[in-house]
């Protein structure tokens, strides 16, 4: 067994860059540009954004999903606003407080979702409750949703809009954690703009970094109303790069000759690849649907034995109530091969 | 005349990265690496920041200046307390509130200096009004300095001993925005240590962007104390890299074989070979003494119309009380040549 | 029946200020007082206040409950940390967000209790999981809860100490929301000493706006190295009176002669009568313990509908699990009399 | 000479209360009355500004003119943008960094005034260079000046509406900080409406406690589309009371049957009297224009030293730049007669 095979399942952050991203960074390194965003690689990522999503958009370059969902966040919900999103969401858990830090301390309200996504009447009945409080209680104003979710689920188009259009008829907008959207979008099978504004998302936060780039991700507002504020908030909290050009260049590669759908498509192919082969094993099963690069798995306690005595890395996860097996996570990235997964794959049978 | 001769000379962050930069970035991306800094090339820099400053530091990579800055100060400035610097400082006019955002609102309170350069006198007449003022004033607690200055000044070691004496004889700290802390070290021929903690400072913002980085400062934390604070608030604020190898590489690189210094060297050679030609010309006057990568010169007004007909790019700057002609700043970067600053100065001359 | 027999049962803030409170601030208003706190009446209160408490405190007086409690969670929590709290807990889900403003975006995390009472184990194991997290997560900084709770029950001395040395041990704060602090001193016949630092409490926000001042409430400190930092928040926020004496003259004459706790007595003693009186009622039955001046108890749908009938004032509650019948919360005042209750009590047995 | 007429002149906050405004709150005590401003007070209250103001209006009511002036710069300044004062107003260096506190860090911009009144062509320069500096500067969104001024003078209507309407044409809205506005209108002799919002004022804090209230003040807002928003912020600051009826009942004493212009008149006359009656003493010249009830007077030594040794009170000010003598600040109150006056002027001239 050679060491590519021992290949780590613990999180798609752990993989470096795709080799087109490397690429596109030396590439954009000659000679001098203008310095926070008025070079052309970032006019020509504002073309490409708008070209991929159908429509006038504003798009705000940063170097983390944190960056994006918290500024994304900020210019959504006022101080004395409340998000609604799934109690255990990424800006929930996930980010040591950025959303309250960066919307001076508006309220997120986790809601539960068995499977990691938000139904419409939870949001009906949360903002009746929010509202016969009147002035003690902070107001509705946001949906964020993650896409895929935290659970590896991803919603469907119609599942979305009936989600969109219950925030909008509450008066809220609706924010996507696309941390993993290419994953999502590459599951879905449908455009970007299907995927987003046509379903009712008013600000996406464009996740790269998972999926291939270095440190790149995107805020896109569908609503150019918005677009001034975030140029001043990302100003202010340190997430206009002078050398804007190495945040553009990665994402134009990225979003260039479908390079972002290619390597979802890898992930969760290899993430298909994984399911299929620990499903075949006694006693393995998915905890939750497996759509897109993600699999939560109970397992019997021998065989997460067994993958970390072979070097395999993993998380081991909270089993959901009634599961009295091991659960753990396992992420696959867009630089895995089937040599990869075969190789867990042999050591999960190996005893 | 070629492209290169007409280099612009509006800023250093213009410049793209040096090739050792990049080539660390493509040496970083082999293989997976763990993510949020539990990396190998973190931990080289950690190494490598304490033999530098010959002590033990926290070092906390981020990829913006202002990002250093705005966590370097909240952790030293309570929401109710006031930060001294320089009235034209770069955290008091040119990072659009980021200090009183990261600090929940602590006040910058500014200073004036002709040359960029603090007194101590200042800083104990500003605390002993603010104190005579009680509960009603915001509370002295931080002294924040810019080394080289926003003038292009670099403060001497003992005027900086003098004022770091000063802050904390009135128990307050000192910040020093070391966004071009290269320049200023290789202008005073000192050791990293003895611009800093040997000095007084209490805090460094460690700029490597301006002088050669992709996108990549530090927050080196003397006090190790505070360290673990700033971790804290760097995650909350969307600036920890979840593949933070990549911003450690950059610095690892920058530290190593003395490529901060060299590159820093360059550009100061070519402002003190832009300056002595600008010298000669009739007309031309310093209006701040040279000693890092910026010129701040008087010109007779024909002179830099010539320069823009020439294609040269720099700012208009505004004169001090007294000066009659226009001024300008002229910035040389780590990448310049002298052909560079030749062409310029035969443009200056061409008239 | 007179107009008095139809006193409203909705809250005890409807309540005017008891006739003691007011003559203290007639008398106070006399001549010249020197202003933001450095008057006599302010002195005198804080004598008054380490006789009570048998030690040094400071105390900070504000008019309203949310203030004190807002502020003294900000001297506890930094941004990036946690308070845990209960579920359905005043500061969660009545203050429109306050603690996240004072405290900058910090995050009250809500645990469930049946009762309204924390117990340790929920804190241990909350800690737990968030420092399992690491730099993710906020970070747990306070437990804080009410006294008497949300629920009108009263955490006895014991329990009280031991969810106190629960969070001491992690490293925790306990701050006690005291807005019918008197009601549950009151209950317990403790001292104030035992029912708040004795059992480990660090900072109180005393209440006695609802049991007879005007407004007036009062942070207590127990730890003097945070009471430096109160008084420039207090300022900061806008809490601090220019004819401070207003404030302190309040509660100076709570304070004396024990009319905070007879005032708190009255109000227990006429809750006691109304649960005695409802509990003969053919299907009523208390769904909380009933432990200061508050009743949550269940009735047959006919008793709420004729008590609205007769002109009575109440809040429908929502019912625990399993609860069928309606359920509505009555709150008794410092200012009423038998003949109150008894009018209640009549009109629910009209029928 | 009797107590009386050593009367203190430190400042027009350390008078108690008006006899009326006791007697509303006593009168406003009988019965319960629904909390959080769902009072009859406080309805009647909004009633009686609508007819001051001549049209319709939000008015809020809190305790303290730091909170009336921080809450409303909260809803005219996002964290992104800056205010501009006078440089020694009072929201600079007052208010412990309220204005920062609730704005969530927007920038007060100093401006110097010889006399404490802005110009419009200030503000035309400051705002022209704030937008020239791009993303990197914070934005110019409000302009809030005192009135009566931190120097004791008045904007004329005409200087009013010259200021407002720059900074309206800016895109700018206009703040008032009222906390002696009674004085300025007893001193302009117009109708509050021509005070305010004809000439151009969208904001006023209006205060009442340095005129005779004993904690009042109130947000008066000429723009219904930022009424709401105030609701919610004044709740999340802890500053609605439950009994609410408490400040209103203040207020609406204060504005019944011209109590606050009687108030105002008489302190302005006892400033006349005092001006007068020492600027017949060799020597002592006012250093700016009397225009309400604060005097800024430069005195030979003696003088000064003559009052203290009678046990005057008063603060030394700090002196405009070409005065040698020493200036002192001398304030009078609604409740001050002409032998308080007399008794000082009597005490200047006893050397």
């Amino acid at each position: 067994m050679t060491s590519q095979t021992r290949r780590d399942f613990t999180s798609d952050n752990i993989a470096g860059a795709a080799p087109q991203i490397l690429a596109a960074l030396a590439h954009a390194n000659a000679g001098t540009a203008a310095s926070y965003g008025a070079d052309p690689f970032t006019a020509a990522l504002e073309r490409t954004a708008e070209e991929l999503f159908e429509r006038p958009v504003g798009i705000f370059p940063v170097a983390t999903g944190t960056a994006a969902n918290a500024l994304a966040l900020s210019v959504l919900a006022r101080p004395f606003e409340a998000v609604y999103c799934h109690a255990a969401g990424h800006i929930m858990t996930d980010e040591c407080g950025a959303p309250e830090f960066y919307s001076a301390g508006a309220k997120l309200l986790g809601l539960p979702a068995r499977d990691g996504r938000l139904q419409p009447e939870q949001i009906a009945q949360a903002v009746a409750f929010a509202r016969s409080m009147g002035v003690h209680h902070v107001q509705p104003a946001v949906v964020s949703i993650s896409q895929a979710t935290e659970w590896g689920t991803v919603y469907g188009i119609d599942a979305l809009a009936a989600l969109a259009a219950q925030a909008h008829a509450l008066g809220l907008t609706l924010h996507m954690d696309g941390a993993r959207f290419a994953n999502a979008v590459a599951r879905l099978g449908c455009t970007p703009a299907q995927a987003t504004w046509k379903a009712g998302v008013d600000i996406l936060s464009l996740g790269a970094t998972k999926n291939g780039a270095l440190a790149a991700e995107a805020i896109v507002v569908f609503d150019p109303a918005r677009a001034a504020e975030l140029s001043f908030r990302r100003k202010r909290s340190g997430h206009l790069w002078s050398k804007m050009r190495f945040l553009s260049a990665q994402l134009q590669a990225y979003l260039t000759d479908d390079l972002w759908l290619r390597n979802a498509r890898q992930a969760n192919a290899m993430a298909e690849r994984l399911a299929a082969g620990l499903a075949a094993l006694p006693g393995c099963r998915l905890v939750q649907p497996m759509e897109a690069n993600e699999l939560f798995i109970a397992l019997p306690p021998a065989v997460p034995a067994r993958l970390r005595a072979a070097g395999y890395g993993f998380y081991d996860w909270p089993a959901p109530d009634g599961e009295t097996d091991p659960v753990v996570r396992l992420v696959t990235s867009f630089d895995m091969t089937p040599a990869d997964v075969d190789g867990l794959l042999a050591a999960a049978r190996a005893g």
